[in-house]
């Protein structure tokens, strides 16, 4: 671990290597695991501190402190990610400004750390390994608009910020900009490539094309690398957006998208129906919640469009479901034996152009294997009333998704329960299953505008015991009264009867399920 | 009105007037009132720009637009208070550095605009009146701890922020610190007195004192008066709070106050039910609303410990109940003749310390004059569902006033109706009716604590027809389970029934009123 030092200018006392990529994106493929490289750890998130010292810090969410301990707790001591900053004081550290974004480096200076930008990963000299990965593009058909249209609104965009050009960093902005889809990671159907675009040209670039890019007054996001940045600011003059325009224009599905949508959602509740017909009558006891999560896969592979999985799916039994990001891995995967709650959190990327099928899904279903408890009956049941009430909320325009939030918690929340995490985050058209700038959180300051597709996630966990999570996704739409908008249901699967509390749910939810479950049986 | 450029520095091409005087509060005393002086407005809040030019403008917020026409629209043009930096443009104006906070300057400068401070206002010259209002100062014997032991945090909080004193320029926070009232204000008990605190001494002092200051390390509020900070910055070195302490500290009762507060509410609800039994057996026709909101007066007087209202009361008949900050005058206020709501907000200040009777009341209730119509018992009933529903949350600590304004909203929001202003604001102990840092609206980022009073008064307002608001005062304390909270109501008057819609309220909500008018019954 040592030899990195070889690479580094000599005053450099240590090294900070992350998660990401050149594309700062969710999700890292295969070869761009520096951090996995370095340490082991297979988490989505992390930052290691090498020291010449030879201590060797891994920074973690608590989400991931079990885990961390287990891959690389020999080798590396584990530390809460909030202690980052303090164990950078007094360190003379380098960082490659390919990985980080702008304002993570500007955050860095504000503290007034001690560090250098490289631009020449040292692990690069060390790790072996193919770089370049194959990958396809494809031109993406089923947009809302063409590209010319998009463009037309950039341009418009740009003459507004008095710019030249935008350059895009987001990936999935660049494809949505550019009508254009790709297979370069697992489960967001994008393309490895940044693009710039004026008046006179509309181009996708790759990470080493940037430095010979001359435009002018280039906008810039700061949520993009600080390599980028360094490289434009030689030719160029860099003007920061207020607010990311594409990610906003991306997040307002048009009336075809929605439509196209809405077939992607009725196929992938057929999915969820057949694999919860298959749970009922199977043999369990054969099964893990590995060999769970893979079953449904071959239901999902079944449907029109279906391409690939939007994320790794989350099966939990019993005490698992309580582990809000657990992954089963094939060896040592609970197997599915005994009473208790099975949560699946799962979706698809549908693509089929001629049957205009089209969109990701994300659901999540709790199925009751054997008994169910009073306390894990009653606890579904409140999480289900949350999201029933968001369902049915009616909100005036400007109403952001922070103001929404406490509709989902008020039925916990009067019994003493609550959830650890957001109700809700928006969803992409046939791209990231998590998508901004929307999201219904204490957080979320964005106003909601119609045509946002979000999920609708409330859920509550009790450690060592059962996790309940009952996920539909919602659409933003235009209530009847001027001025308001409303809810519309996008996901189309069944809810478990036998799950439910009929004590604690009142007439005006018990209607509201029978509706549910009377569009699901007009599908058939 | 061009006279005051003789007072001026020559390169000076306008003056800009505010309402504010020396102390920055809400409310200013008529010997204070500059803006009043200069341009007829009696609106409690507006600037004026006085140009060389001859050109003149008032700027005000929407609800006085109506008002500034009458009062003052033939000199002076009335103009949005949203347009006010774009008017400070490309002139060359002056203000007095005494009525402005050190935030508004910085906010000036970072607008770049050309501006000089003076610390003379030129109004002064020109307006004889007597400034030496007299006003008495009286030791306040119903505080929840002694001024030794709020002196003593305030110890601890210079020793956590390493500096040498604290100065003090809200005169509530003087007041809840030297447990001290008095009567410089119409509406609220305080002494026109900033203070200085250190270890060494803790004493009030004068805005001309201020300038003999010398303590080293001063804590600042960014909202106090930017001619304070000049004057301290000479010998001192200023440093700014990052939240008012003091006014924290006093927005959590303590349980000794609480039980005060208690007492004063049970007294202003007598005050209320005699009014209302009042107004049932009255010949109205002889009333106005004016004359309705010193009937309400004489009651309150009646009352135990009652010393003075706490804001003027808002007394609207019929379409005047629609005016969001109506003022009825003696002159031209509306008769009490024919069906109608009647919208009444009002509020008292009680202090009996041998009965230990204390706090500030505000209070909203509606009367059905004659015949009430369906649409107006509706619109009360979904208000009033929004009041029982944040009444009764129950939520986490940590949680948020931005984060509960939507429960009080929800029923109306689902007819497509809403209500123009926050849902709840702090209340004051025997002190401004109006106290921060916690309030309930979308723009409150204060966790609720217990010990909190707030008022929750939603409203619904057709204009040009009728206005509903109901309001009562509410207390955070600790739920039943651990790490939770709820509120208790403290306010204990009656609720008219002939304006209930019950076909829209459910069992827990009519067990609510039930149990709510059986403790108003109790009190008997």
């Amino acid at each position: 671990m040592k030899d990195i030092f070889n690479f580094l200018p000599q005053e450099v006392e240590a090294f900070l290597v992350t998660t990401s990529d050149e594309f700062l994106g969710e999700y890292t493929p295969n070869h761009a695991k520096r951090l996995e490289f370095l340490t082991g750890f297979t988490g989505s998130t992390g930052l290691a501190l090498v020291c010449k010292t030879g201590r060797n810090i891994l920074f973690i969410d608590g989400r991931y402190t079990l885990q961390a301990k287990q891959e690389c707790g020999e080798k590396f001591e584990i530390e809460d990610i909030s202690n980052l900053f303090e164990r950078l004081k007094n360190v003379k550290f380098a960082l490659d400004g390919k990985f980080y974004s702008y304002q993570f480096i500007k955050n860095l200076e504000a503290k007034g750390l001690n560090f250098e930008i490289i631009l020449d990963c040292p692990l690069d000299k060390i790790w072996k390994r193919d770089k370049n990965v194959s990958h396809e593009t494809f031109n993406f058909e089923l947009a809302g608009e063409t590209k010319e249209e998009k463009f037309a609104k950039v341009f418009k965009y740009l003459n507004d910020c008095k710019a030249d050009a935008l350059f895009i960093s987001d990936l999935h902005d660049v494809c949505y900009l550019f009508n254009i889809r790709g297979n370069y990671l697992e489960y967001s159907p994008i393309i490895p490539f940044f693009a710039i675009v004026s008046r006179e040209t509309q181009k996708l670039i790759s990470p080493n094309d940037v430095k010979a890019l001359k435009y002018g007054k280039i906008l810039f996001q700061s949520s993009a690398p600080y390599s980028i940045f360094i490289e434009l600011s030689k030719e160029n003059t860099v003007i920061f957006e207020k607010q990311n325009f594409l990610q906003i224009q991306k997040s307002i599905k048009t009336p075809f998208e929605i439509e196209c949508i809405k077939k992607a959602h009725i196929e992938d509740g057929k999915a969820i129906k057949n694999f919860a017909n298959w749970l009922k009558k199977a043999n369990l006891e054969k099964e893990t919640e590995f060999t769970i999560g893979q079953k449904l896969l071959e239901f999902r592979k079944k449907q029109n469009g279906f391409i690939c999985e939007s994320f790794a799916p989350i099966v939990g039994f019993k005490e698992n479901g309580a582990i809000v990001h657990y992954r089963a891995k094939e060896v040592g995967a609970k197997q599915i034996k005994g009473d208790g709650l099975l949560l699946v959190d799962s979706g698809g990327q549908y693509y089929n152009k001629d049957n205009e099928i089209c969109g990701t899904t994300d659901i999540t279903r709790v199925f009751a294997i054997g008994e169910v408890k009073a306390e894990e009956k009653r606890a579904y049941t409140l999480v289900l009333k949350g999201h029933i009430a968001l369902c049915k909320a009616v909100f005036p325009v400007g109403t952001t998704g922070a103001e929404l939030d406490v509709l989902a918690r008020q039925f916990l929340w009067q019994e003493g329960l609550n959830y650890n995490h957001g109700t809700g985050h928006g969803v992409g058209y046939f791209l990231s299953v998590h998508e901004g700038p929307c999201s219904i959180s204490k957080r979320s300051n964005v106003a909601l505008q119609s045509g946002m597709v979000l999920s609708n996630e409330p859920g509550y966990y009790k450690e060592g015991a059962f996790g309940v999570r009952f996920e539909n996704l919602i659409l933003v739409k235009e209530a009847q009264i001027e001025g308001f908008l409303e809810f519309e249901v996008l996901t189309k699967a069944p809810i478990e009867p036998k799950l439910l509390d009929y004590e604690i749910l009142t007439d005006d939810e018990l209607n509201w399920l029978t509706s549910y479950s009377n569009d699901i049986n007009l599908l058939e």
